[in-house]
Parts: C-alpha cells; structure tokens; sequence
C-alpha cells in the first residue's frame, strides 16, 4: 500500500555562501517503500523551521554534524503514523521525530532513537503548540533560562527575538518566574503583541532607529540586566552587554544576525565582552539537546501554563514543502511573527 | 619628626589616549605630615604595577572608579609603618595597603579599611612575593582559578600572560591540583622558564609567528581545552576559543593587549564567542575585591606551596619612583619577565 505513495523531498544541492538560495536546494521525488520489522512509517503533517537550520548547512564543526549534500534536509516535525511493523507505534498515532523536509519518512528501527521519534497528545497542545512552547524552541527557552539563567524573582530578564519561538517561551516563563521581563523585537507590532498579549513589561523595538536598543535597555533597565537570552548575537547582544548587572547572566542561545555571513565565517565579536569583567558576569552557551532527559517535566510545567491561560503561544503558519526555501529564509529576515510552522499537510 | 620628611609623588596630570607617557604624570612633593588620633604613617617600600592600572586612567565605568586629575596614581604597595596614633598598628610593623605611586602614605582612621592596609608577616613570604603570590595577582590567580574554574584533575587548563604575576600562579596551581597546564607566554626564554622552572607541560610562544598559538593548542591539548584563563584577551583569547572542550570555563580576569586601545574605545571583540555555544561553555569574569574575606585561606594555602617548594615565584624589580612612567609601560610591551614590582625604598 504505502509502497506506491510518492514522497517528495527537500534535498540541499550546493553549500550556500551567505543566504541560502532556491539553487542550493533540489527537489526529488522517490517511492515511499514499507516499514522494515520494527520499522515505521510516518507522514509529515507540520516541520519546524528554525535559524539553526542555517547552521546545519555549513561544513563546519557544531554541535550536530553538517547536512550533507544531496541529504534530505534535517528538520523537526509533527507526522502521523501510517504503518508500523513496531509495536510501540500503531498507525494513527501522532508523533514528533527528526522527519526531514519531505511528506513522508520510513525509519528503520535502529534509527528511532537517533530520530528522537516520540508520541504526543494532541489533547495536551495542538500540532503547532508542539513545535513551539511544547517542541523543541519551548525546551530551550525553559533549559537555557532555568538551569543557565537561573532567575530569581524581581531581577530584570531581557530576551531578543521576543515575538520568536524561543523568545515568547523566554519572556512569558520569566514574568510567571516573577521577573521583570524586556523583550527586543523588529517592528511595532510584533512590540505590541509581546506587552499586550504576552505581558511582557516592555518591549524594544530595534528598528526603530539608531540607538533604539541602547536608549530602550537604558529606560527600561534602569538598575541594569539581570539576565540576557541572546537568540541574535550581533549590535544588540553588545549594547545589552553594556548594562549588564553585577553577576548577570548571559545566555547564549543563538545569533541570527550572523548566521548568513559569507563562508561561514564568524562575524564581529562582542566588543564589550569585558563587561563581563566589570560586573563580574557569566555568558554561557545552551544546546537544549543536552536536556533531553528532562523534556517531559518540562513539557508538563509549561503544558500546564497554555492550560490555565498563564502562557500563550503563536505561530506563523506557512503551506507546502516546495515553499521551503522562501519560507526559510523569512526567519533571517525577521519576517516571521512567532514560531515559523511550515504545513506540509493538513491534519 | 615625620612632619619634616619631603614625600615624593607620582600624580594623573592628563588622561592618556592610548599609552601613557610621560607627559600623562606629574610629579610632586609635599610636606608629610603627623598622623592624627588613630591615624597611620606608612613609608612605601615596593610598589606593586599591574595592567589593570591603565584602566583606572579612563575616565570609564568600571569595577573601580578611575583614578582623578591631580589625584595621587593608584598603587598596591609594601611599607613600613613609621609613626602611628592606632594601637592595631606599631611602629616597625610590615603593611601591605593601597599607599599609591608615593614615597609615603599618611593614613588617617576612617580611611584605614578603605585602604585596605593589613599588617604582613615577612616570615611567611619576602616583600616581592606579598605582592606578587601573597598579593593580589595570587589571589586574583587562586580565586579565578578555583572558584571560577573548578579545576578537576586531568583537566587540560591554559593561560595566558603565563610568566605574569597571575599566570605563574595559576599554572602552578592547576598543576599541583592535577591538571594538565599548557602556558602562552612571549618569547623563548619565558617559555623555557615557565616550563622548566614552574613545571607546566608545555609552552606557547606568541611571538613565535603567525599561527604559533593556533597550531601550538593543537599539538599540546590534542582533546580541547577545559579551562582558560584569559590574561590578554584579542586573538588569544579568539584562538582559544577556537580550542574549547565540552563545558569549558573562559575565566576573564584581564585583557592587556586591549587597554592602550586610543579613547579608551573597546578593540574588536572574540569573535570565534559562538564557540561557547556548540562547546555548551561559559566565560565568566573575575575580579578579585569580591574575595577579600577569604584572602587569608589562599595566602595559607599558597605559602605552603611556597615553602615546601611546589610553588615558585619570580618578581622583575624596577627601581625609583621616577622611572614610574617607563616602568609602567614594560608590562604593555611585555618586557616584564614575571612579577613587575617597583622598589621605592630598599628594607
């Protein structure tokens, strides 16, 4: 049955020097086979797109291996299972795994555990929730403020990207943390929507002109920043750098103003790193696979927040696989506005 | 008696852009004076020049407020006490205080705790190592070192300004905790001492040509390095991030290749900080004044290893109080070879 569906799929083509491209990307199609004994085979329902994709595309050392050429993309996502020689999985369960940017995986049973496949309620949070608060950018946001940031109630959090995944995570936990919560977005209502309905107590708008984030930390920050979650690296993380508090921390989650340099090379550094010196402060990297054993407590905290209304969550919802590259490449842009979701078909 | 000693001064006559010359400094003379009730007399004996001086010179935010126009320069010292109305302090006694780039110090009670003047047992360690092991380099080593770093033994542990007042400390220490220590030092005779003489497992000359500190980390911490302790910040430090084992500890305690940077301006920052993220590591600043009330545990600790001869220390001795201006600027050049101590007055 499953034998003659056609699977179309995202493959890269060529490494991108600076932005990636509609010509680094080619698109296959191939017949989807059978599960294997104690194989499964999943449909994609919804992918996660997410700026550590850019990353992936580099052959450089990190903290994953690069995606290699004429390799399917990586990419997380919600499918449903439609055929499972694995008694773990029965079809029509709703899964979250490493599917790629295709409309259908088979993975073996010797790859489900690299894949990180997992079934998950949808009576908990919906699809896109998953890829959210509840998927992979809500796990980093609570395991890099949590366990690296470390907040205590009334000291003052800032996060960039506010109106992002892992930003809305960020600032919502820290204000139910009891914090005062900053958040530095692009755009007027993106600054809305994260102090009117999010409830962040500020927000900066850091296209609002030169010097908009340095004169917003200064109004907004009066006794300095306690914690910074840095999703964007750049002029930002500098002029937060430079109002940092005594024994602040700074974690660093990502740096989207960075990840299209040329070559692959690293941009500017924080200038006034030294400011850590100064205020006897910690800047502290997070990869939230680290924390994978502990997805599931923190999936119930912050499931039970989007529960009672404490929390909410937004995503940006984009259609079909052969949109892909566009729709990549709006999250650089910062065109975006909350989680990038693209549907690869409907539920 | 002491009311007709001449006291010789070294004062800020004008902020320096850049290195300090000569023309940055008066110098004056004044009458000492009688201490008043409950005041002291201290006469300096050997002043201690650090880097971090010339950032007390920028009219800057720091951990410290900079030094003002026409003030007496700031300075760590060794004296004698030579006349006092405070029944903690005697005639005869050994002090180490902030007496300033000065042939005497009139000390009056308020501002005694301020100064930090604390009576020192020259049993325990000569002048030059008080201020150079016992001082504050030692502490600023011992602290950063075990309470930033948290060395454990096997740990690959580099640093930076190896031959340097702190950097002989924490080599030294890391080794004796177990630690594999490689030092960055400038030229061959630093290396081979810090090799030979303070036992560190190897060396790296930075003045060995473009590409020494690279391919030097490569060949001496072949499984990345654990801790670094950043004494010079600039591509040093960017190298050595470059370098960096999983959960790696940046301890930032200086960055003297930056601090004649013209208008006290920041030089470029480490751009390769991104590392901190894929190694899951933190940098983190020091500065030793927090540590003040445990400063009698590491001078315990440190003299131990100073007599049972697991510990070395070594001190470049620079006389006269007006060669101040010159002196000063070895460290920058790096000329110094170990602790730079200015003798102002022989025991």
């Amino acid at each position: 049955m499953s034998s003659s569906l056609t699977n179309h799929q995202v493959r890269l083509a060529k490494r991108p020097e600076g932005t990636a491209t509609r010509e680094n990307w080619k698109f296959t199609t191939e017949l989807v086979g059978e599960p294997a004994e104690g194989g499964v085979l999943v449909k994609t329902l919804s992918l996660s797109l997410d700026p550590a994709m850019r990353g992936w595309l580099n052959d450089a050392k990190s903290y994953i291996a690069p995606v290699a050429i004429d390799e399917v993309m990586r990419a997380g996502g919600v499918g449903r299972v439609i055929a499972s020689k694995n008694p773990q999985f029965a079809v029509g369960d709703t899964v979250y795994g490493t599917l790629g940017v295709q409309e259908y995986m088979l993975i073996p049973e010797d790859q489900l555990k690299r894949n990180g496949l997992v079934k998950i309620d949808l009576r908990v949070g919906t699809i896109t929730q998953w890829l959210n608060v509840l998927g992979m950018p809500g796990m980093t946001g609570y395991f890099g403020l949590m366990d690296v940031g470390q907040p205590k109630a009334g000291e003052t959090v800032v996060v960039s990207g506010a109106a992002g995944a892992v930003g809305q995570t960020v600032g919502q936990l820290a204000r139910i943390k009891g914090c005062r919560v900053v958040g530095i977005a692009g755009g007027a209502a993106k600054c809305d929507w994260v102090v009117k309905e999010l409830g962040f107590d500020a927000c900066i708008d850091y296209k609002a002109g030169a010097g908009a984030v340095r004169e917003g930390l200064k109004a907004h920050c009066p006794k300095g920043v306690d914690i910074y979650f840095d999703n964007v690296g750049g002029e930002i993380l500098d002029a937060v750098l430079a109002r940092l508090a005594r024994k602040a921390r700074v974690i660093i989650c990502g740096a989207i103003s960075q990840y299209n340099n040329a070559n692959s090379m690293p941009g500017a550094g924080p200038k006034n790193y030294l400011s850590l010196l100064v205020n006897r402060a910690r800047m502290e990297g997070i990869v939230v696979f680290d924390y994978a054993d502990r997805y599931p407590i923190a999936i119930a905290e912050l499931a039970g927040y989007l529960k009672d209304g404490r929390m909410k969550s937004k995503e940006d919802i984009v259609k079909g696989l052969d949109t892909f590259p566009e729709s990549l490449n709006k999250l650089f842009a910062g065109e975006n506005f909350g989680k990038l979701v693209l549907e690869v078909a409907q539920d």
